[in-house]
C-alpha cells in the first residue's frame, strides 16, 4: 500500500475519443477520489457527441496542454505514442497507466516479433510493471508506470491462474483458448464488416493467423509457470457490444474431479467479499445425468457486463483428462478501463474497489 | 446412384413437433419429388400452432397409423425410439433416416460409454450407414438405414476433412474445437436458462464436462485417419436462433502457408457449382499487415443460415504451426434436417440438391 | 392473366449491388421460369463479394450492355434513373418493374411535394401501375410498367385494407402507424450510426419529421377509401437485419369485437391456401383475463423473415373504440424484391407463387 | 426537502425475487445512505442464485420478520399485497414505496375499471402520492406512501410533459404512443413465447386490446392538462433485456418548428447538470435534406440502459402538424426501481441523485 493520503487527484486521459478512453471517463465519474477528469482528443467532435451515453455527465474534452498538470495519465493511444510520451509525464511527477501495447513485453525483441516493428521507446521497458493486480499487486503499488494488459490476456490469465500456479496442468500440451469479444473491441472506423447488418445474428472471426495478444499471454504464462507455455488463441466478435466470453482448455496431469479443481480456484480467489475483489468463482453444483443438457452452472457474460468483475467457472472432462474453464469479463471494464483504474487505485493506495464497486446489470 | 425412377414419394416424420422435425417439413415442402408429408406428433397442439412459420403451408399432423404407408421415414425422436422402431419400418419397405443418436456408433459398447445406458436395439447397428454424403455417398446410395450425424459432428467433419485426409495434421496433438450453437439446438422445454432475458447479449456454455457429440466425432475422425484421434470439444449457445459457428485448431506436421492449405480444401471440395454441392470454401485473399485487424476473409454464419450449405475458411498461425479452421452451418438444416433430406436424395437417386438449393438469406 | 405461354425468360437487374437487387437475384435463383439473371452493378466488387450469401450461386455481374436483351428489367436504382431509363427498355419490348420511388406517385406535383425536386421523367407516370397485387392484380397483368411500392406502404396497406375497404374505420381521425425496420433497409454506406456497436440492443429512430413513404401511403389509402386519409407514420430501425414490424391504430366508427374484425380480414384475405397467396391472417384465439399478459396471439416477425408472406393480426381496444393491427413482412422480400417478382409473375401470367413459395425460417 | 438528517437507513424490499426487486437491491448497493438492505422472498432460491449478477454482492434474502424494522419498504408484489399490507408498515413508522399498481389510481372506481376487481384496500388511496418527482417533488417530500408509476407511464409522461403543460398540443386528438419494452418487463415465468428462440430477431406484441398502463396514463395526463386526454397505447417486447423505447405523436394546435418545440423542452427540463437531474433533452442539430435518411439526431435507448436517465428527443412533421417525440429509459431503473429510489431520496431529503448517478454503459 502506498503511504500517500487519500486526497483527491486529477486524471488525464490521452486518446479519450475511443471506447477505452470513454470507459475510463465513465468509471472515473464514479470514483470518490478523482476530482478532475481531463480527457484529451484530437478529433473535432465534442465529448457529448463522441460518447453519447456520457452526454449528461458534463465532462468535456480539453486541449492537450490543459492535461499536463495531473496526478495520473492514462494512455489510450495507438502503438508508439505512450512509448514516446511516457517519460515526459513521469518527469512531471505523474503516474502512467498505458492501455496500449507499448510496455506489455519484457524486452524490445519480443515486441518486435509480435508487432513487426522496432520498439519506439525501449528505455522504459524495464521499469514498466504488468497491470494484473491479482498477480502483481505489490509491485504495482510501487510502480510509476503500469502496462495494462490486453483484454484477452486479462481474461485468460484469470481463467488459468489457479490451475497453472498449482501443478495440475500438463504444459507440454498447448493451452487452447477461444474467445468471443463484443464489437466495442473492434476497429472503431465504420466499415462494412462491422456494420450492424453484417454482425447481427452472426459471429465474426478475425486474425486467425495469430492474434497479437497470444505472444503477450505466452510471455505472461511462461513467467507464471516458469516453463515455456504455448497458447492457441482463436478470436471472434459476437453479436453484442460489450463483453468477452473466453473458454480455455488445458490438459490435466492427473485425473481430478470438478469439485477438486473448483476448490483450487476458490482457494486462490476466495469467495465473494473475501478474497480477490474482482474475481468471482461460479461454483454452482452440477446436477443432471450424462444425457442431459446442463445449463446454468457456468458463468454467464451478461452477469458481468457493466462491472469490473471477472467470473470464472469450469468443468472437467474426465474421459479426456481435460479441464474446461470459462471466464467472462466486460471487455471495456475489466478488459481495459476498469483494470486501468484498479491499477491506479493500487498505485495511489486507494481502496482497490474505489469507483469500481458496481455490479453487472444482469 | 440408385436405379429407381424419379417418381414422387411420401415421407413420414416421427417426432415432428420439435425443431428438427419442423425443419424437415419445411425443407420437404420445397422438394420437387416429395408429394406427401406425414408429420406425426404426440402433442396436442396443431401443426400451425407448433410451427408458426409453417402455418400458411397447409401441412397438418397425422395420426401415427396414417404415416405407416410411406417411402421414407425420418426419426426425430428421443433416444431409443428409432432403435426400437426402425425394423418395423424397414419391414414395410420404407427407408429410414434417423436423426437421433441411436445408430451413430459402430457398436453398442461405444454407445454405452457415450450415453450411459445399454443400446436399446443393437441388431441394426451393423447395417446403419453414417449420413455424411461428403464421405459416404456411395454407401448411402445403397443403404436402407442412415444415421444422421450430430450437428457438431457434421460441421467438424467438414471443417477437418481435407486436412485430416491428407497428411498435414499432427494427430498426436488433440484436435481442439469450439462451437457456438443457436438456441434452436437447445432443450425445447421452457426453462429459465433459455429465456430470452437470460441469453440475449450473452453466451450460454453447457456440458463442459464433455458433449456427447465428442465420442461420435472421435469415432468418425479415427475412422477417416486410421489412427486414434482425440477431440477437445467445448460448446455453448449464442444469441441467435439458428446456426453453428465452429472453430477448429489442429497442429500442422510441417510449416505451410494459408494458400497451400486452402488449395487442399479447394481440391477436396471443389469450387462453387463444381464439386461438393453443399460445401463452399471461402478463399478470399487476406490482406493487411501484422498489426491490422483483418475481418471478412473467413466465413460468416449469417451467410449460410436458411441454407444447406457449409462454408469453410481457414488461416495458418505460422509461429505455432497451427491451422485454424472455421466452419459455419445452419444447425437445423445442414446440421440436421437438410442433411437428412440430402441423405434421402442420395438414397432415392434424386438430384442431391433437390429441395435444398436455397441460398442463405444474408 | 396474360395469354403468353410459360416460356423461360431473362431478367435484368439494374442497381444489383444493393440489398434489394441482391434479394431479387436470390429470389430469381429459385424461380422456375427465369432462365437467366443479368445483374448490373457499377461497383468494382464481384457479385460473390458483394452478396456473400449468394457466393455459391454462380451468378456474376454483367456489363450494362449485356443486360439489354431481356424480358423484364428491375430497377433498384437511386431516384431518377428509372424515370430517365424506363422508356428505353419499354421500347426494347421489356417489361419494367421499378423498385425506386420514381413512379409511385400519380402525378408530378405530389412527387415534387414528397421529394423536393421536379420529377425527372413524368411522361410515363400515367402509364405506371402500382405494384400491389392484392389491390391491382388485373391492372398489373396488363401493365408494361409497374411501380413497386415502398416497404412501409406494402405492410401498411395490407394491414389496413380489409378495415378501410369496409365502412368500419373513422377516417376523420388520423391513421397512426409505427414501424420498425431491419437494418438492411438502412443506408448501405458504412457510417457510425449503423455500426453494430451502436444498434445492438437498441432502437434507431430516423426521419421523424416525416418519412417519404407517408405521402405515398396517404395517396394510396385516399384512393382506396375515396376520402382524404391522413397518416401519422413513425419509423425506426431495430436490432435485426431483415423484417418490418408495423403496428397501426385506427378509430372505429362503431363498437365491434376482435372476432368481428378478424372475420372481415379473413373474408378479404381468405385462409391459408385459399385466398390471397401471400397474406395470412393470424386468428389465434385470445384467452386470458384483463390483468394477464397475453402473448402469442398476434403475428411475429420472425415467422415471415425469408418468405414473401405478410402476416396480419389484430385486437380491439373496446374502451377507446380503437383497432390495433399488426402486420409483419420481410422488408427485402414482400417489402421489395419479393413483391417485385410477384408483380413480374402477374405480368407474365406465371403462377403468382412461382419462385416465392418458401416459408419463413421460424 | 425533508428536515431529517442524512443518517443511514435500512430498506426492506418485499417481493425481492423479481426483476424490479433485484434492481432495487442493485441500486441500493450503490447508495451512500442505505446501510442495510433486507430483501424478502417467498421462493426457495438463494439471492445469489436468483439474481446472478448480484452474486458477488453478499446480499442475502431475509425472513419477512427480519424486515419489519426498517425505515423504508419497497413493495414489488403482485396486485393487492401492498394495498393490504401498507398500513402495517406505516404504523411501524416506515415510509412505503409501492411499485405495484395498488395505489396508482385516484379512486377505487378507476382501479376497478382498469383491473376488473375491487380495490383490496381503498382506505389509503387518498393519501398515496404519485411517484413522479418531475411533477410532484414537493408532495413526495412530505409523503409517507408513494405509488411508483408504471414503466410506460413514466416514459410517456416525461416524453409529453413540456408539450402538454404548455398550450401547443391539440388534445381533442388522441395521443398515440408506441412503446417497445425489454423482456425483463415480461412475465418472469418460463413459457414458450418468451424463450430466446422465439424473441431473438423479432418483436413480440402483447395486450393490444388495451394495456393497463393506458388508463393510468390517461388519468395522469388529464390531471396535468385539466382536460380529458385520451391515449392510444400499443406495446410490444423487443429483442433486448432492458430498456423502453417510446414514441409518442401529438397533434399541434399551430405550426411550429422543431427548434421551437425543443426550446420548450429545454426550458422545462434544463440542460445537463442544471435542471431535472434525470431528464436529458437530446437537442442535436438536424441536418440533411428532404430525401436523406437522418439518423442519430434522436435519443438512443442504448445510451440510457443501466442508468436512471430518461432521454427525450423530437421532431416536427410540418405537413401534418404533428410532433413526434421519443423517450428512452431503462425499464428496470427509471421505469421501476430507479424511480422508486429517487422517490425515496426525495422522501428522506437525500440528494436526489444519491445512488443513482451512474451513466449508461453506451
Amino acid at each position: 500500500m502506498s503511504e500517500e493520503p487519500l486526497s483527491p487527484i486529477t486524471a488525464a486521459v490521452i486518446g479519450a475519443s475511443g471506447f477505452a478512453g470513454g470507459e475510463i471517463c465513465r468509471v472515473l465519474l464514479e470514483h470518490p477520489y478523482v476530482e478532475t477528469i481531463l480527457p484529451v482528443s484530437r478529433g473535432s467532435e465534442s465529448f457529448a457527441e463522441r460518447h453519447r451515453h456520457l452526454a449528461a455527465s458534463g465532462v468535456e474534452f480539453v486541449e492537450a496542454g490543459e492535461a499536463e498538470r495531473c496526478d495520473v495519465v492514462f494512455f489510450c493511444t495507438p502503438s508508439g505514442e505512450a512509448a514516446r510520451g511516457a517519460q515526459t509525464w513521469l518527469d512531471r511527477g505523474a503516474r502512467v497507466v498505458d492501455l496500449s501495447a507499448d510496455f506489455r513485453f519484457g524486452d524490445a525483441a519480443t515486441y518486435r516479433a509480435a508487432y513487426g516493428n522496432d520498439h519506439p521507446g525501449p528505455d522504459l521497458l524495464a521499469e514498466a510493471v504488468t497491470g494484473i493486480p491479482e498477480l502483481y499487486r505489490d509491485t504495482i503499488a510501487r510502480a510509476r508506470l503500469v502496462a495494462n494488459p490486453g483484454c484477452y490476456v486479462t481474461a485468460a490469465v484469470l481463467a488459468l491462474l489457479p490451475a497453472v500456479e498449482s501443478d495440475v496442468v500438463d504444459l507440454a500440451e498447448v493451452v487452447r483458448i477461444h474467445a468471443i469479444n463484443g464489437t466495442s473491441g473492434a476497429d472503431a472506423t465504420p466499415q462494412r464488416a462491422t456494420m450492424h447488418v453484417r454482425v447481427v445474428g452472426s459471429v465474426l472471426p478475425y486474425n486467425l493467423d495469430g492474434h497479437r495478444h497470444a505472444p503477450e499471454l505466452e510471455e505472461r504464462l511462461t513467467s507464471i509457470t516458469r516453463q515455456e507455455t504455448r497458447v492457441d488463441l482463436a478470436v471472434a466478435h459476437g453479436d453484442f457490444a460489450r463483453g468477452i466470453y473466453l473458454q480455455a482448455s488445458v490438459a490435466l496431469r492427473a485425473p481430478m474431479t470438478r469439485d477438486q479443481l473448483l476448490q483450487l480456484y476458490l482457494a486462490r480467489y476466495g469467495r465473494a467479499g473475501d478474497g480477490e475483489p474482482f474475481v468471482f468463482v461460479d461454483a454452482r453444483r452440477r446436477d443432471g445425468g450424462l444425457n442431459e443438457k446442463v445449463y446454468d452452472v457456468y458463468p454467464q457474460m451478461r452477469d458481468v457486463v457493466g462491472s469490473n468483475l471477472c467470473r470464472v467457472g469450469l468443468d472437467v472432462d474426465r474421459r479426456r483428462a481435460v479441464a474446461r474453464i470459462v471466464a467472462v469479463i466486460d471487455n471495456l471494464t475489466k478488459g481495459a478501463a476498469g483494470s486501468a483504474v484498479q491499477n491506479m487505485n493500487v498505485m495511489f493506495g486507494f481502496p482497490e474497489m474505489a469507483g469500481l464497486s458496481r455490479c453487472g446489470l444482469g
